[in-house]
């Protein structure tokens, strides 16, 4: 197992575009609930299984094993829809990863940014277009946007 | 992705004792709904993560991943309760591999024997420990087991 300590935020325009190549990502959940959530992704040519639990404030217990990439294609099949489908651009930067995903299909018009952390209190030097922290808004969660896609968020 | 095939009795007698050694097992199951069930099973040593979607008749798409056994313990804790809790002995007889299921906790006093065949219409000799076919009784399935646990079917 490991743990996921994670920050989200909203970007501030569109800096970030340009500094790395994307990879196509789909992904769809088995469950999502309350205790936990079963992800499976196609993420290019590689593929993932993932088991999140929910864990305290920004850190949560993850344990995500490699799969073929056939296996989660058919796989996909037996999730929810709409899957969720984005690019994800993943971005070095003083010793730190930001990953900037830029949504696609339901949720298109939605960017966000994810930074993996060591300790939630790490201290974080944000880049310029990285904006607003959603790290504890729950729609911005993937599985929450599985089933409550960004176009529905009418008026928000 | 294997397909499933698998075929399920309740034994006729105890002729099935002593044939083979038995392993522990516990599971819980992540998810268990409509489209599919998400297992964590620690069999003695091993642990395995699996996905089963559901199939027509005796058969069902199954996506089976070797974890390690501490994750399972883990992912375990992420499981509802009760938890299944079986000893496996697996009698290899006539090139089929006869699986009888000594359940305890809270299902105990319920004994099961699964095979796993090539195709739904193999021809299949049955030992005369092995009595009458259960297979499309759904309250026989492990996952509905873990909910539903053989202690409360009160004169079923």
């Amino acid at each position: 197992m490991a743990v996921e300590i994670e920050r989200k935020f909203l970007p501030a325009g569109d800096g970030w575009r340009g500094l790395a190549a994307g990879t196509h990502y789909v992904q769809g959940y088995l469950a999502a609930d309350r205790a936990c959530t079963v992800r499976v992704r196609l993420a290019g040519a590689s593929a993932f299984l993932t088991v999140k639990g929910h864990g305290d404030g920004l850190a949560r217990p993850e344990f995500e094993y490699p799969i073929p990439a056939t296996d989660a294609a058919q796989l996909l099949d037996l999730c929810p829809l709409p899957l969720v489908e984005k690019t994800r651009f993943r971005i070095p930067l003083n010793g730190l990863v930001w990953e900037v995903d830029e949504f696609a299909g339901n949720n298109s018009g939605l960017v966000l940014i994810e930074v993996e952390l060591a300790s939630p209190d790490q201290p974080l030097e944000k880049p310029d277009w990285v904006g607003e922290e959603v790290s504890t808004d729950p729609r911005y969660s993937n599985a929450m946007l599985a089933r409550y896609p960004y176009w529905t968020w009418a008026g928000s």
